[in-house]
């Protein structure tokens, strides 16, 4: 954590207030700008959605906003008006320690489905939280660990833009993708610059960074109710960025949490890469990526390192978007095993060790029928992914 | 097998020629009609397609249909021209050993994507079958066997239907749904009728039959490359059927092999009926039901015994189909876990008993949208799942 670019003007803490019963996880985290900030966020886009994600919803894109309240062990969905009640006051709580207007606090949740709140004992961390705020580096790991379920390590990345004036920075933060856990929910992801931006740009970078990142992450393709990403531009900086530096920079820190999210899926023994091209549009080549990664076949083939390239091909002819069999070609790593429509001879023991011996391994998929394309990352399905969401009882 | 009703006017036989190494399991089967029969199919959806498909796409419906040949152990998927010249050799060499012009002898496959036929052994295999041809429901037992891959039992399913004249008979036999095996995809069935049906009105029937029984099955959710379900009505018995009775009775036939695929899918350790109500339409409710068959989360919650009813109704949610959460119901069983969008207090005990206890169990889902309905089969995810298709090198 020594080599994070840490966007200025902003304190962390996180506590444990007994949202989870382990004592030594926190499971309460509060970021706060030390000045109004721009905000943007973008959401699941399940119909099922969490109360926090309703109230973030209502909030965002807003020019005022002060932080987020985000508790880890309960995802507050399926919680019917008495979510809502409570996440509501949970931002207001958090609103009246820093001292600011409730609408100025955006809040976040993770974790079992269907269970209220422990509103009493969120109301007593809160103001810990408030009192243990803090700019240090230390403040950002804590907040990063205190957000993880069953992720085993935290996710950070930040980049240093040179801009003319000096320099902004833009920190990121998150929680493992998918329905990770036995009854947990959720992605979240926050991203902190002091840039200033306007809010509608904020919104705009966020929106086109997730769409190349955060939605081309799949675990077990099971949508979650919770999934969050908010980015704060709070101007400490000074200094606006240039729209399209400020950007590609967002959407490298973006890439940078949701490859790491995909690593550190349940029981993943592989970081798979996905790079599909020659579709008509981006769109096209991510639901082609997407078939293939939901794949159990796929996956449990990466698993038990067999260059099964069959599978790769018929998941991608069930993706829904036309193309014909005659212009698909496939290369695993640098090794091609399919072109234009045909098997190619290839060394089987070749590409099985390249599956055994890399910890991140590539396809490449090339179509004939346009310029689309986009690079997916999903994981291996292996056994200890069934006993960790099996070996449970609600 | 003693039960079955066995339509009149066909003969069976399979042998083992030499398609899978072991030389235990007959690989190669033979169904013949002795008059020509009104024949129809319908097939997989997906983009890349088997060359037996392309063969038996061109040639259905028809009227002057006298059998097909099946070979297991070798999808005849992603093979390029040579597998079209070869699915075609296969028809013409059983059309010659039957006596019969080639476009009457259709074809199907099953097993491994990629590898070309072994063409010599199929050629030497096809008249040891024509040879061996039996009206007997040894016959019939012989083929059901030689169309399996990984199932651990032979799907055959039958009803007699009265009618004015007498009677007319219905089998039907499959085998397992879905990519089931290590590098093996397919489900293939095939019904057989003694009525007399025109072919536009068979294929009408066998559609109908197909979107409520085959397509509403699931393993995980991998279409096929070779997916192929064939009826063929050789008006044996002389009699016609009143269509509506006929078209039910073959719809019960083909759900009773549905549900026999998705009972016997690859590790499966539970038959899952999801039945679903009260949407715009009977596809938007299929679709409903898709995305909660074929999330790994709601599997592996059913393996674990654990009524993780969160998972179920974010997968609902996901689905791609609007709905108003506090529309939403949910039962396990007959326990009501879920109430127009609130959570219902249940006894968790009772309902992991009924998943531990039971190796069939229903979910239901109502919404309250309109009047669509479907009734859909899958199956938990285990570990032997993974162990049968991650412990294999192609």
């Amino acid at each position: 954590m020594t080599d994070v670019h840490l966007a200025r003007g902003y304190r962390f803490a996180a506590v444990h207030c007994g949202v989870r019963p382990d004592r030594d996880r926190r499971d309460l985290a509060l970021v706060v700008s030390d000045m109004p900030a721009a905000a943007a966020g973008v959401f699941t886009q399940n119909r099922v959605c969490a109360a926090p994600v309703i109230i973030c919803r209502e909030r965002l894109p807003a020019s005022g906003a002060r932080g987020f309240i985000v508790c880890a062990g309960n995802a507050n969905a399926c919680t019917g008006e008495q979510g809502l009640i409570d996440a509501r006051r949970m931002a207001e709580l958090a609103a009246a320690a820093v001292g600011c207007r409730p609408e100025q606090m955006l809040v976040a949740s993770t974790g079992i489905i269907g269970r209220p709140l422990p509103m009493d004992a969120i109301a007593a961390g809160i103001p810990q939280a408030a009192a243990a705020l803090s700019p240090a580096v230390n403040g950002l790991d804590d907040v990063a660990h205190a957000i993880c379920t069953t992720d085993t390590r935290i996710k950070v990345a930040s980049r240093l833009l040179e801009v003319d004036g000096g320099e902004v920075r833009i920190t990121g933060f998150a929680k493992g993708a998918a329905m990770i856990g036995p009854n947990m929910a959720t992605m979240l992801a926050f991203v902190l610059t002091d840039a200033v931006v306007e809010p509608a740009e904020l919104h705009r970078t966020l929106k086109e960074a997730a769409d190349q990142s955060f939605n081309c992450i799949s675990v077990e393709g099971h949508t979650s109710t919770n999934d969050t990403a908010l980015l704060l531009a709070n101007g400490a900086s000074g200094q606006p960025a240039e729209p399209h530096k400020f950007a590609a920079s967002v959407s490298e820190v973006c890439t940078d949490l949701a490859r790491a999210i995909a690593a550190d899926a349940e029981g993943a023994d592989h970081l798979i890469t996905l790079e599909v091209e020659g579709l008509p549009s981006d769109e096209d080549a991510r639901r082609v990526a997407k078939a293939i990664a939901d794949s159990p076949l796929v996956k449990t083939a990466i698993y038990g390192a067999d260059p099964n390239w069959g599978r790769i091909v018929s998941a991608a002819g069930f993706a829904g978007v036309p193309f014909a069999e005659q212009d698909v070609s496939l290369w695993l790593g640098d090794l091609p095993l399919y072109r234009d429509g045909a098997p190619l001879p290839f060394d089987a023991a070749t590409a099985s060790a390249y599956l055994k011996q890399n910890r991140e391994v590539t396809m490449r998929l090339r179509f004939a029928g346009g310029p689309g394309r986009c690079t997916f990352w999903t994981c291996d399905l292996t056994p200890e992914y069934i006993r960790l969401n099996a070996d449970y009882t609600t």
